[in-house]
C-alpha cells in the first residue's frame, strides 16, 4: 500500500489488529464464524474477541469491552444486533478505531427508523473520523494475509484460492459464490469485500483503497446499483491509469425502464441504459454471463480500447469445425463479426506450415491438428496485424493431452498478445494451465463471446466532475425552449406568437403554417388537441387558434391556453429525437433516437453520458437502426446525419452554459438532405427552480 | 428394441457382430481406435478387424476380407480412404451386412467428383438394401453395451458416463465434447451417433430407430442444418407420443438472412427463423447455451406445452437474494416474466412455516434458510396451481451441506413436478445429486433461464406431410394474384385494367384512384416509376398511365409496360405484410410483419410452418412489436387484428387449393378499425411451372 493513501485505507485489508465485537462462543452462529476463519487462515495480526458476557469464546480469551484491550485495534468487525452495533460504532470511533465493518441489518432497508439509525452512524463517523463499511456487510477478506474478517460461510473451507483479483460486491452472498466458482476454475483472489449499504465507504472508495496494492492486479465488481457513481468513476479512472482492468456484472438488465416525468427521454433512458453508458465511459467492461464474469479479466488487459464506433477485427483459428462455429455464432448474436484472413495472410499461413482454405475461420483440420501447426497459425495471425483479437478454439486434444494442446498457445502468447482460447470438451487441466499463465480461457462459447463483446464495448475512461442537482425542476414553454436552442446554436424553426382574441401580428414567414398551444403547463400538446398542421391562410390560422384554445380548455380546464405558437411548415426527409437529462445517479446523459412511435416500440436509441465528442455522437447515430432510412436505404436520398451529430454534441453540452437545465428534448428535429442541415420543430425543457 | 422395427434398426446400436474394415495396427492412428475402444468398453459381440495386408492388428487376429469371416457381420465400420470405402460398401451390401458406417470424407463436400461418389453409394444401397451412416461419420456408440464403434478420441477414456440420453450430431467432434462435458456434470448417455453427410440414414431416421429402446429416455440433437426435415419431424412426433423429450442445439443463430428472389417474404424469412419455427412445431426445445444443452432435458418432461401465445407462469423461491436476482434478470432478458405469489399463497406460505414479504420473488432469507423452510415453501408453491414452473435458487448450503440442501427439494419433487434448481456457488455434489434423481439442476443463471425459455417455446407437435417442390417457379401479375386472393377468400381492393393508348373502360369505382403498371416481369413497381397515387380524375389517370409506361420502359426496356392496373384509394389505420413460401427444406411457411421499412430494419416479424390455426395466427400477430400501434397504443383506435388473423389463416392454407403457389405475398394489406376488416392492396405470387 502506498504511503500516500490515508491511514484508514491500510486498515481495511491490512490491519495489524482486529476486534470482533459480539463474537459468539457458538461455532455454528454467524457471530462465531470470523474467529474460526481468521484462525484457520493463519491471520498473523492480533485478534480481540469482545463479548461482555464471557471470558472465553471458542477456546480463546474474550474481552469484556473495547476499553479493556491492551491496544486500540485498527479494524473492528461488529457482529452484534442493530442497536448494539450503533453503540459499538460510537465507542470504536471515540477510541480511535480506524475502520469498523458492520454486519447488522435494519438500516436504510427498514424504513424511517432505519434511516434514523443511518443518520446516527453517519454523525458518529463525521464526529470521530472512523470509517465504516456496511451496514449489512458480510465482511472483508485479504486472502494473502489470511485476513478473513467475514461471516460468509464460504470461507469455512481450507485452500482458499489466492490470486490477484479483488472482488467488491453489493451482494454479501455473492462473494462466497464467486470464491467457490473461482476455486473450481483455477482462478484466485487477493481480496473480497461485501460493501453492504455503503453509508460511508462506498464500493468505489474501498476499491480505490487497494489501487496501490501490488497483490491486486484487477477487479471484479458485482453491482446492484450505481449509487456513489462518482467514487466508482474516480476509482475506475485510477485503475485504468495503473493498467488494472475492471470487470462488472450488474443486475437489472431486464428491468422495465422507469416511466419518468415530462419527456420521452426519461422513459427511453431506462436505468439499465444509463448504467451501460456509465460503465462504458468509465472503461469498465460489463459482462452478462456468470462464467464470463470469472473468466474475462485476463482478456481485458490484452484487448485494445477502440475509438468510438470502431468495429473490432476478430479472427478465429480452430482444430475443430463444430466448436469454432459455436463461437462465431455466439459472437454474431452479440454483434461481433468474425473476419477471415486476407489473401496475403492465407499465403503467410501456408508458408508457416498451416495451409488453409480461404474462409471466415482459419480451420486447421486439413493442415493437421498437431500442436506445431496451431503454434504457427496462431503466431502468424497474431503477427499479421489484421486482428484486434484472435480466438483459438481447441478440440479434444485439450482434454486428452492438455500439455501438448496448451503449450503452443502459451509459447506464442506474450503478456499482451490479443488472444483468447475456447476449449470445446470438458478440460479442466487445460483451463487451469491457461489461468495460471494469465491467458484468457473460456469453458463455454457464450462466456467467450460475451467476454469479447464486453472487452470491446469499453471506452477510454474520461474524468468528469459529476454535476447532479437534486433540485426540483419546472417546465418552460416551447418558445423558451427554442430560445435555449438559439443560445447553444441549435437550428430551429422560426416562430411567432399570437393570443386568441387579440390582434394578430404579421407573420415573419409564409403560409402554410402550423399552430400549437404555447404553455408551460402542457407537455404533450397533441394529446389535448393543441396542434393544427398545414394551415394555408390567415382565416384557417385564426380558426385553428380558437379551436385549439377551446379543445385544450376542455381537456385541461386549469391550463393557460390563450397563447398560440405559429411556425412555418418545415420539411425534412426524416426525423430524429434528441434528449438531455441530468440523471440523479450519474449526472447528465444525452440520447438520440429515430423518433416516432417506432422509437418506443423497438427501444431503438443510443445513450451516453454528456457531453459527448463528435466521434461519440457519430457512433451513437450509427447505433440507431431506424436511421437506416437516412443512410441511403434502398436508394433513397441520404440525410444530413453529420449535422445531426454536430447538433447532438451541442445539445450534450447544454449544461455547461445553461446549468439550470435538468431535462431538455427536441422531438422531432427534422433531418434534411445531406449538406442541408437539421432543424428543431418541437422542443421542451425543465429548469431547476432558482 | 421392439420387434416391429426393421432389422437394420437393431443393427445400428445393438449389432451382435461388427467388422472394422481397414482397421489399423497403429494404435495412434484414427483407424486403430475403434478396436481399442470396443475392447476397453467390454463389447460382448463379435469384432472382426479386416486388413488385407496383415494377419494381426493390435494383437488380435485380422481378416483379409469380408469373405473370409465365419459369419456376415451385422454392422461394418469402414475406416478406409474414400475410394476403398465405396468398394467396401459394395461388398458389404452384396454379402448382406445390414448397416455400414463410413468414416471417409471426400463426398458431397468435394464438388462434382464427390457428388458422383455419393451417387454410387446410394445406388449400392438401393440395389443391395444395406443402410448407410455417413460418410464423414465418426461412428456410433451404445454405452450400455460397450458398443463404442467410433474413432472419436473422447472414447479412449474409461468410466464413460452411462445414462438415458441419446445424442445425434451433425458434428463428429461434438459427440466427444458432449460426452466429456456430460461426465463432468454427472450426466450420462445411452448412445451417441455422428451422422455425417446423411446420404442414406438421416439424423431423424437414426434417432427413430432408437425410439422403442427402453434405455433411451430422451434426445440431444446437435444440428448444423435441417436437411431431411421430414424424417426429423416423424421422429419428433413419435418421440412426443412416447413421452421422450427432444432438445436441439442448432448452429446458425446469427447467419444473415438469405436475400431471396421476388418477395420480401424470402429475405425476411431467414434460415434461422425457419429452423426456429420448424423445431417449435415439432415440439423440439431449441436451446442456445452449451451448458443448457446438457442440463435442460430433465426440465422438458416437467414443463407443460402451453397453448399458442400463452405466457408461462414462473415463480422463484430462494435462500439468497443476489442469486435469485440473476435468474430473474436472465429470464427477463429472454422475455419470461417472474410472477410473485398471490395474497392467498403468501398466507399459505406463512401457514406452512415460510413467512415471506409479498414480492416478485419468494425470499426465504427472513424465514430462515433451513432445509425444512425450503421444503415447505417449494411444496406449497408447487401445490398452489399458480405456476407452470417453480425455480428454486439455492445458496451456499448447496456447497457446504449438499445433502441437507438438496434433500428437501428431492422430497417435494415428484416425477413430474414442474420445478428447476439453480445453484449459486460451485457445488458439483449438489448438482450431481439432482442429476441422479432426474431433477433439473443448473450451474449458471444463463443456462437456467435459457432452458426455461426453450421449454416453453415448444408447441404440441403436429403431423404434416412435407409438400416440397423443387420445381422452378414463375411470377404471375398483380391481377392474377388478386384472383388467387379471391379464390381463397382474402379481401382485396377492386381493380380495372386499361391499356395505354386504347379506349379506357368505365371504372367500377370512384376517383381518386391509384394506377400501377401490370406486368409479370416487374416485382418492385415503385422502383421503376410504375406507381401513381391519388389520381383525382380521368385526365390525371390518362396522364399517369402514359407516364408510367414511359418511365417503366426507361428502366426496363424489355418489360411489357402497356397494361395499367387501376384501383380505388383504399384507407386503413395501419398496414401489414403477409407472406407464404414453400421452403425447400421444411415446406410451406407463413409470415406476418407490420410492413414498411421498419419490418426490415428491426427484423420484426413472426413466422410459422403453414398452415396455421387461428390460435397460432393470433399468437403470431401478438409477437409482432410493430402492431402495437394497432393495439390501442397511446389511446389510438384499435385495428381489426382479428380479421388479419383470419386472413393469415386463409393465406397459410393457400397450398391446399392452389398447389402451384410457391411464393405469395400481400404487401401491404390495410388494417381498418376493429370490426371493419382488412383489405389487400398489393399482391404478388410465383407458381411452379406446369
Amino acid at each position: 500500500m502506498a504511503t500516500a493513501m490515508p491511514d484508514w485505507s491500510r486498515a481495511i485489508l491490512r490491519p495489524s489488529s482486529v476486534a470482533l465485537i459480539g463474537a459468539s462462543d457458538d461455532a455454528s452462529k454467524t457471530a462465531g464464524r470470523p474467529l474460526q476463519y481468521l484462525r484457520a487462515a493463519g491471520y498473523e495480526g492480533k485478534v480481540y474477541p469482545i463479548n461482555p458476557r464471557r471470558n472465553e469464546v471458542l477456546g480463546e480469551k474474550a474481552w469484556t469491552s473495547l476499553s479493556d484491550l491492551p491496544e486500540v485495534p485498527e479494524h473492528a468487525f461488529i457482529l452484534t444486533g442493530t442497536n448494539a452495533a450503533i453503540e459499538a460504532v460510537a465507542e470504536c470511533g471515540t477510541r480511535g478505531v480506524k475502520v469498523a465493518t458492520i454486519l447488522a441489518s435494519g438500516f436504510s432497508e427498514a424504513g424511517a427508523i432505519g434511516a434514523e439509525r443511518e443518520t446516527r452512524l453517519r454523525e458518529i463517523a463525521r464526529r470521530t473520523g472512523i470509517r465504516l463499511i456496511g451496514p449489512s456487510s458480510l465482511g472483508v477478506v485479504n486472502l494473502h494475509d489470511g485476513m478473513t474478517l467475514t461471516a460468509n460461510a464460504a470461507f469455512a473451507e481450507g485452500n482458499l484460492p489466492r490470486g490477484s483479483i479483488f472482488v467488491a460486491s453489493h451482494s454479501g452472498s455473492m462473494i462466497g459464490a464467486l470464491l467457490s466458482r473461482g476455486k473450481a476454475r483455477g482462478i484466485g483472489f487477493s481480496g473480497l469485500v461485501s460493501v453492504g449499504n455503503e453509508i460511508d465507504l462506498s464500493l468505489g472508495d474501498i476499491c480505490a483503497a487497494t489501487l496501490d496494492d501490488d497483490q491486486v492486479g484487477s477487479y471484479m465488481l458485482f453491482l446492484e446499483s450505481l449509487n456513489h457513481a462518482d467514487a466508482l468513476r474516480r476509482f475506475a479512472l485510477a485503475a485504468h491509469e495503473r493498467g488494472k482492468p475492471v470487470l462488472a456484472y450488474k443486475l437489472g438488465r431486464s428491468s422495465e425502464a422507469a416511466e419518468l416525468a415530462t419527456s420521452h427521454t426519461g422513459a427511453l433512458a431506462g436505468d439499465d441504459d444509463i448504467a451501460e453508458a456509465f460503465l462504458r465511459e468509465c472503461g469498465i467492461a460489463r459482462i452478462e454471463t456468470l462464467d464470463g464474469f470469472l473468466e474475462a479479466l485476463p482478456l481485458l488487459g490484452r484487448t485494445p480500447i477502440l475509438p468510438p464506433g470502431a468495429k473490432p477485427r476478430v479472427g478465429v483459428v480452430t482444430t475443430t469445425g463444430g466448436g469454432a462455429a459455436m463461437v462465431v455464432d455466439q459472437l454474431g448474436v452479440r454483434g461481433v463479426s468474425v473476419a477471415g484472413p486476407s489473401e496475403s495472410l492465407v499465403a503467410g499461413l501456408a508458408g508457416a506450415g498451416a495451409p488453409v482454405e480461404p474462409a471466415r475461420i482459419v480451420d486447421l483440420t486439413l493442415a493437421g491438428t498437431r500442436p506445431e501447426v496451431m503454434k504457427s497459425a496462431l503466431g502468424t495471425m497474431l503477427a499479421s496485424g489484421e486482428y484486434d483479437l484472435v480466438v483459438a478454439v481447441v478440440g479434444s486434444s485439450a482434454r486428452n493431452h492438455p500439455d501438448l494442446a496448451v503449450a503452443p498457445i502459451l509459447e506464442v502468447a506474450r503478456a499482451n498478445s490479443p488472444l483468447a482460447v475456447f476449449i470445446v470438451p470438458d478440460a479442466p487441466q487445460a483451463l487451469d494451465m491457461l489461468a495460471r499463465h494469465d491467458v484468457p480461457g473460456f469453458r463455454t462459447p457464450e462466456s467467450c463471446a460475451d467476454a469479447i463483446r464486453a472487452a470491446f464495448a469499453r471506452d477510454t475512461p474520461v474524468a468528469r466532475s459529476l454535476r447532479i442537482s437534486a433540485a426540483e425542476s419546472e417546465p418552460i414553454d416551447e418558445q423558451e425552449a427554442y430560445e435555449l436552442c438559439d443560445r447553444i446554436g441549435v437550428a430551429r424553426g422560426a416562430t411567432a406568437i399570437l393570443r386568441v382574441g387579440e390582434p394578430r401580428p404579421a407573420l415573419p414567414f409564409a403560409f402554410p403554417v402550423v399552430a400549437k398551444v404555447l404553455s408551460r403547463d402542457i407537455a404533450h400538446k397533441s394529446d389535448v388537441g393543441g396542434v393544427a398542421l398545414g394551415l394555408r391562410d390567415v382565416d384557417a390560422l385564426d380558426e385553428a387558434a380558437r379551436r385549439i384554445r377551446d379543445d385544450v380548455r376542455q381537456h385541461l380546464p386549469d391550463a393557460d391556453a390563450s397563447r398560440i405558437l405559429v411556425q412555418p411548415m418545415e420539411r425534412g426527409i426524416g426525423e430524429a429525437l434528441i434528449g438531455y437529462r441530468v440523471d440523479p445517479q450519474v449526472g447528465p446523459v444525452v440520447i438520440v433516437a429515430a423518433g416516432g412511435v417506432t422509437t418506443e416500440i423497438y427501444k431503438d436509441r443510443a445513450l451516453r453520458l454528456a457531453p459527448v465528442t463528435i466521434e461519440t455522437a457519430r457512433a451513437m447515430i450509427a447505433e440507431v437502426k431506424g436511421f437506416a432510412t437516412l443512410r441511403g436505404f434502398r436508394g433513397k436520398a441520404r440525410g444530413d446525419l453529420e449535422a445531426l451529430a454536430l447538433t447532438l454534441v451541442k445539445f450534450s453540452r447544454i449544461g455547461e452554459t445553461e446549468p439550470r437545465v435538468m431535462e431538455a428534448e427536441i422531438n422531432p428535429i427534422l433531418v434534411r438532405r445531406e449538406g442541408e442541415g437539421v432543424v428543431a420543430v418541437d422542443a421542451l425543457a425543465r429548469l431547476s427552480r432558482p
